[in-house]
């Protein structure tokens, strides 16, 4: 293997995959990249079983060839390098690394011993615009569990409903719907939660469309010269749909920033009782207030300005409500509920797709 | 107690003040800060008995008092709020603190049970132009030892010298020194190296001077509003001056963003031998260049244009060069030393008050 690659171009690259590579796994191969020519093009890429990135660059090749180094070490090394031309030239199993200032020299092991994805076969193929992907993957994402106990919430879960692409997380006490457009195809998925958190890191503002084939396996994305693939989690997603209320005997409409001012506020004093605040709203005052009571600090009660149709308190996790604010962009929302026990909605006129549902606290 | 502050004095003065405060503390009463009316104003102290800082800031008093709240669930409140005026009350030891939007409630710890660190009698003072004296302390505080084995040198030492004031600090390993310009007074104190960093964070950009007052158990700093007072450590400071060599067989005059780049590079090579790599100056070559071997994981040799004069190799700490470097804001810096074994001396020309002193390592 010789060939010329810029600074900059490599460093992307090895920000992109180093990552996944893992330094704890007991395969130590796995904590190196694969550098890898092909097609006059340089592949750069890290696996650790679960999920395989790859990224692709130009590079001028006098000759063709494969080996892993050390994903840290590299990664650390050339994002240290000023912008150049960088000479890469493997002998031995060494991978000599020079411009005009330095001369570098990592050990690697051989290529033939990188674990490799099974490609898929007989997948389904749909095509999404990046921009509208990314924003309703990372409206879900943060919903599934990070609990082991149940497998499939720590699932972000892909499938077509009424003839829409949908993309839903719950952890059972919140749940996340987005909707991602129409499909024809039949798309039918469960992919790891950590995978989407990759997955939403390589895509860029300047990607148009994200390529997704899955088949039962795994699921590949194509995001302009990054392909990622994960292994998917097996089981039946829960029939989530029937949970959502379709009416609501309260509904505050206010401002974003102001209900997620006094959320925050007072989470502070709800950090002996496990984040547990009451809201109210109230027609007359025209306002919605929350109040938490920690028995050893002290009390808090804040209030911002809403419009108010019925009336009533619900107990919540004061995390979770910030976390499913922080979710919208937009600047306006409804916090809608029906008595003490069944489950809020949040959602926007200005974003119809997305609707973010929190089960109550037993208050 | 009854007051009107604003949001952002107290928050300010709640940011200064709090790092102090530690929960961790067997006294429960120093995780909390001090809330005390003082002639007009109001001032805002915390205390681990090392080390004491009183922030006052601008108040409209209806009722004088003191009481003691939690110093981390008081700031983050505070530094939550909208910018506005605050209404503090005073009844039965809860704190209502409130605006037009928010009413809270936080329980506090009458103010005498909080202990008050001893005044200073007959004490020696001092001014130093604040800018002057924040970059001197800054350039040789983090050259201490963090290792308590010898708590002289956990200290940031003070003292006159041949009509300077001068501050140094050192681990054995390495040595930091700055003047602090001309001073009439007999100054000798030994301030822990942890109240120093606390006392740079105090001192802003817009602070004018700093006045220092110290007797033999403590050392006062007044910067605009905020008081810091320290304990002492006591023991004799080492005598170092004779460590610091007169004449060099080897000096390189260099660009300090080229010292710095190529050391950082080679650390990365120098991980798996304690951060150990070999610089060489080259006087025909007209170039400094460092060499790290990692066994492991390959090696690295990196090169920076230099003035040399003489010529050689010495072995250091990658982690004590990059820490020393940073330190200087000089864009032109001198690397000199004597062989293999006797102290390296980082200087530069446009800051002839600091002197930095590396050992070599054996290699």
């Amino acid at each position: 293997m010789k060939l010329q690659v810029t600074q900059q171009n490599l460093a992307k690259a090895l920000s992109t995959v180093a990552r996944v590579a893992n330094s704890r796994n007991t395969l130590p191969i796995l904590s190196n990249v694969l550098l890898k020519t092909e097609n006059n093009r340089l592949s750069i890429a890290a696996t650790n079983l679960d999920i395989g990135i790859t990224h692709f660059i130009g590079s001028k090749i006098s000759k063709e060839g494969a080996i892993t180094v050390p994903a840290r070490l590299m990664q650390d090394f050339v994002s240290s390098l000023p912008d150049s031309v960088l000479n890469l030239e493997l002998s031995d199993n060494k991978l000599h690394i020079t411009n005009d200032q330095y001369q570098s020299t990592i050990n690697g092991i051989v290529a033939d011993d990188f674990p490799v994805m099974p490609s898929i076969k007989d997948g389904v193929t749909w095509k999404s615009p990046a921009g509208d992907f990314k924003k309703a993957l990372s409206q879900v994402v943060f919903a599934a569990s990070s609990d082991d106990s149940r497998p499939v919430l720590n699932g972000v879960y892909f499938h077509t409903s009424a003839g829409q692409a949908v993309v839903v997380a719950t952890d059972s006490y919140r749940l996340a719907e987005d909707k991602l457009g129409k499909s024809a195809k039949p798309i039918n998925f469960l992919m790891p939660a950590t995978a989407a958190q990759d997955l939403l890191r390589i895509i860029n503002d300047t990607d148009k469309e994200v390529v997704v084939t899955h088949d039962d396996q795994q699921v590949l994305f194509q995001v302009g010269d990054v392909n990622l693939v994960a292994r998917l989690i097996e089981g039946n997603y829960p029939d989530y749909r029937k949970l959502i209320p379709s009416k609501f005997s309260t509904v505050a409409k206010m401002a974003k920033a102001d209900f997620l001012n006094i959320t925050k506020v007072s989470a502070l004093f709800a950090r002996e009782s496990a984040g547990s605040v009451t809201i109210k709203a109230d027609k007359d005052d025209k306002a919605v207030s929350i109040n938490a009571i920690a028995s050893q600090l002290g009390e808090n009660t804040a209030k911002a300005g809403a419009k108010v149709s019925g009336g009533g308190e619900v107990t919540l996790n004061s995390r979770y409500l910030i976390e499913a604010l922080n979710a919208f962009s937009a600047n306006e929302i409804e916090f809608c509920f029906n008595g003490k026990l069944e489950p809020c909605v949040l959602r926007s006129a200005s974003e119809p797709n997305y609707i973010h549902l929190i089960m109550p606290l037993r208050s």
